[in-house]
């Protein structure tokens, strides 16, 4: 898809996931890990204009000067940045005025790709495009748990789809000894932490097909998996101790029987979906009750050519730190990923959020290892 | 004012106060003391709902049976509450709603009004009456809050009126030592806490007819009032100290000037309008400082015909506690104001955003030490 | 008694408060609201010395400049002071040097003793005098709360007096309507608190000769009274839920039966002993459960020649505030009672752990309505 | 070194450490990743008593059963233990009765000593050994950061050993790209984590003989290093401006001067000395504003035969993560190491405080990253 099509379609999906929202659910930040759907939307507009736009269009006009304070996240280089806790009281602008944000930005940036773009210009403007994409699985991720902090159970879309929650395959793989090329000097698109073929030694490995089910995961809790601080690691006992875990995310047991919170409404547990919303300490928990254990990062991708997935993001036992000859570039593009290398853990694939051709076997998402929000399950080493 | 008249006129103006604002201003609460506006909408006519319609309306149709649920505050004896500090992430039922139970409850209230309604069931929505009028201080006073929490200094009405920010009258009133009267026993409307006239002994006092002006409290701070200990109560200097307080709220230095944070937005301080949003501590301190105290509650009642009134709440030196004889009325409405009775300092008066006639003279008034987003000003005794 | 004899008498008091301890148990610091007994030996001596000897026996020695720092305590006018908190961190001075350093005061104080005394010093000698006393009960309370800490239950003295556990009367006093006088203007010494008689006006009232009973307090707990909001004040309800609150401190339920922490450890609960260790939430509760009050301190002030006291601090239902002509002294020993007056409870009476002589009718002893860790008990209103 | 000799030489040890220590400094907790001196004396007695003695001393007499309770640590499945944050308030067993618990548990560890020991029971004896051993150096870093709680700089020894503060080689080593072999199957002891010997690959690199000295850093502060958060992860960042840090642990400048904070006491700090108490925060910014970075745990493994290292703990860029084929043994040893793998980082080395001949090429040390009181210091590859 050519640069233009790609921003167009980007920009078009990340409205449509806000389209089933009503006015007041795009207020509100849940968390400190999580953001108002209205400042998702609002600062993906703003890396275009702040990152693109200002820099190469020399007719562009700001929009508004106050929103590049209120909009950037993390970019140090770039002004003072309201603080991250205080994301949900900022009810203006509006959700109107930001879509009118985003439309100044898009009118701006097709005028800009119809322009004879630099390499690097091209290569910033699809970097944002990605960007996007992060930012619309956390508008989904983010906005779950909104609704799941509601007792009366909202509806965010009574069709979203289920089709990603079954296993298709099962079995294992086999991967012999040796040594392996990891990350990638693709010519596509790739973020710099995946950068740079560099050789890792592998043992030989079995890998599962499929991943973990909801009905596996009962049978964990239901042999008191969670009561047993032998599985768990010293910081997943002490977390599920002080935050009373007793199950995934979003389950919730009535009357004996288990329901899930979705996107669509309070629902019956099905034991055969695809196990999701846990934290890295219960699938470590999990791997180490069933006598096995996780994938590393690098085993996860040499063996992901042979099955299926994107179905759920993947815990790895690989802890989220350069690869050799990692190179953080000049200027506010470089505290995109680097900065966040330490304590937290990889995980590889991808999710029913996850927009299309975002992910590839070299990604590399990081969360911290409590984090139960996003769409994380299992897979196993035999 | 007949009750049917006073009814329709309260409820009338708790819209009037939301008129100006966005739908997304209704959502936040931007601290634990505080509450969204749409919380306030509804909780004021859900207590017509739960404790008027449903026992004496016989063909009262319940408008939602969640919403008992998400908007009873702190009454423990009616069902559970929705956690006080996750009021600000219930986005459904959206605003719209919300003044559709409004209607809901208005129509059937106006049925309710029209039959032959006992004196206890007048009496009650007399106090509902009452009840919403305090929320209104509250509604105008949380958005205050909510509002200054936004970098851009949002303005909620261009013409927020200002006339009752200066002091008409100067110099003091004398009262003699002797037994006094307080309290109330009169047929109109008051709250339990002030009931019961009872006795108590004064000293001769002098107290000053005008309140204290921005121009004042401008002396203090620039005799570094707030650096120096002597003036502080002990628990005031620790709460200066840990939330760096260094002026009244609202109050922003701006390259040597001050400026204040009103609800028309941030406007520079008129020094010789009434000193408002200071805490008890702070209070406390200015009249320390000024070599004199703050009246007690009782001292205030007894002077109070004798000068103007209204325009601040005035912090007074007494803890706010049961009157002798003060009785906890039986169910619900027995929570209202006898459990709060402790840790709470007694204020008396009125403000800017009081209901008309909302007030009287032995209204208390209470708040804790540390709160400075209430209109809060100071008089002093000499 | 004499000042020197007194002066002599107290300081041997507290050493023998100490003597059944062992070095270890000087140093901790169980709770932000407790000191270590190290630091009430030390902080009794450099009273004298920083507020007496220095300025009044030319020849004076300082024992070490680096106590006043280590050793002062609320005085903000006397140089900076170590954190509260980390008191129990200061390993040295050890226990010797600060028994040496207490020697060395005593001293220079017989000296001083001996020379003609003004009267100003006099009172400031008998002011350190009561500030040591007071630090014996505190050294005592603050000792069996660290005690309690440790799961092996030890043993502070096996015959430590239980003589004042029991009512020696029962019945209630009335007192008739009227104005009465409160406070004091004796050359005896009292403290700044209870300063200047003023009068006050009371309705008639009855109040129990006799102190709540451990017996009593299990009826309480018995019919629920824990569990039932009722009961309690908003903010007593939360304390008690946030800190799982379910008997007075120091009471365990073992297999059934109830069992009280002691000064000689753990003993079985005598259900005819005076409760003790209630948080004024407690105290409240109990009263309204029963249908009664708490007593204010000015009721209790002119009843308490009519019955015994003196065997555990009595709550109030009276916040600690300024009497009428309250005036705070210069200096450093201004600070000693005015900037506490906020946020707290009065008791009256005197415990098992008070020093002879030191309290008296006028006497007003405060504290937070959470702290359970004193000598603290009720006496009802009928 | 025989097992016994080897025991005899390290219990000795453990005291000759704590000979210089006062009763008072045995007891405070500083803070929650540190424990009392007394309690590492008793632990590392209890884990002889826990594990060997019981189970393989037939006639074994429990010295007192309650220490089970009061001083084990993690170890989760033998029985409760008390709380980790309230160690310091245990004040009795006093320290003398601690000393007789080491020597009870010495003597019969004597017995069983020269008693024909299986296989199985002499290794977990040298576990205990080196167990000891690793408690050797927290009492020094504990016992350091406790006395730097106090305003008056304790020395705990005149003459502490400074004789490694110094680097005794300049230049780098170079390494060739390749597979290397990591983790031991040694016969001598070592830990879990560092068994079975397993393949990575290793590009070139260049890697410094010496540490980073004290004024090495001192470049980086004058630089601003501490200021600019292009130097710092993110949550080295957050970590920075929460808790202001400044400098290394210990350093203060007094009139424009360093000062350390030693053993020793307040010292004027000698910019040739290696650099310590850093954090891995502060290291890794180091690094990034040298414009190199931290070896990982595998490349210092393979280069370190051809440089000096054991003065200081390096920190490696290293997660400290389960090697291929980890194991955790059965029971209670198993809790030994591999429940902390997450969230920490690989120290490679030793430092003045390991006891001779504990550390070895193999070793893993780990701390989490924002822990500066160990004595951390920084090696950095070309």
């Amino acid at each position: 898809m050519n640069v233009e099509k790609l921003f167009i379609t980007t920009r078009k999906r990340t409205e449509e996931i806000c389209s089933p929202l009503k006015t007041e659910d795009y207020v509100p930040q849940p968390a400190i890990f999580a953001s108002p759907p209205k400042w998702h939307l609002a600062h993906t507009s703003w890396f275009f204009e702040e990152m693109i736009l200002k820099q190469n269009l020399s007719n562009y006009k700001e929009f508004n000067p106050h929103f590049g304070f209120l909009f950037n996240s993390y970019y140090n280089t770039i002004g003072e940045r309201a603080e991250r806790i205080n994301r949900g009281l900022i009810t203006r602008p509006s959700v109107e005025e930001v879509f009118a944000y985003r439309n100044h930005v898009d009118s701006y940036m097709q005028i800009l790709l119809k322009t004879d773009l630099s390499k690097a210009v091209e290569e910033l403007i699809v970097l944002g495009i990605n960007h996007e994409q992060q930012h619309q699985e956390l508008l989904l991720t983010d906005l779950k748990y909104l609704l799941s902090q509601n007792p009366i159970h909202p509806v965010y879309k009574n069709d979203y789809s289920l089709v990603q929650n079954k296993n298709m395959e099962q079995g294992y793989i086999q991967i012999e000894e040796g040594v392996y090329n990891i990350g990638t000097e693709s010519d596509s698109f790739h973020f710099d932490n995946e950068e740079g073929v560099h050789k890792v030694y592998l043992n030989a490995f079995e890998i599962s097909k499929s991943l973990v089910t909801n009905g596996d995961f009962i049978e964990f809790i239901e042999d008191k998996g969670y009561e047993n601080f032998n599985y768990w690691l010293d910081e997943g006992w002490s977390w599920l101790n002080e935050n009373k875990i007793k199950s995934p995310l979003y389950w919730k047991k009535i009357e004996g029987e288990w329901f899930n919170f979705t996107l669509s409404g309070l629902q019956k547990l099905d034991s055969n979906d695809i196990l999701s919303h846990v934290s890295f300490y219960e699938a470590n928990a999990f791997a180490t009750w069933k006598g096995t254990r996780l994938p590393t990062e690098f085993e996860w991708e040499i063996a992901s050519d042979h099955f299926d997935w994107g179905k759920r993001w993947e815990w790895t036992n690989s802890a989220y730190l350069a690869y050799p000859n990692f190179k953080i570039a000049a200027g506010a593009v470089g505290e995109y990923n680097g900065k966040f290398m330490i304590n937290q853990m990889v995980l590889k694939g991808g999710s029913t959020a996850t927009a299309e051709g975002h992910s590839r076997k070299t990604y590399r998402n990081f969360f911290h290892p409590q984090y139960q929000w996003q769409f994380s399950g299992i897979r196993l080493i035999k």
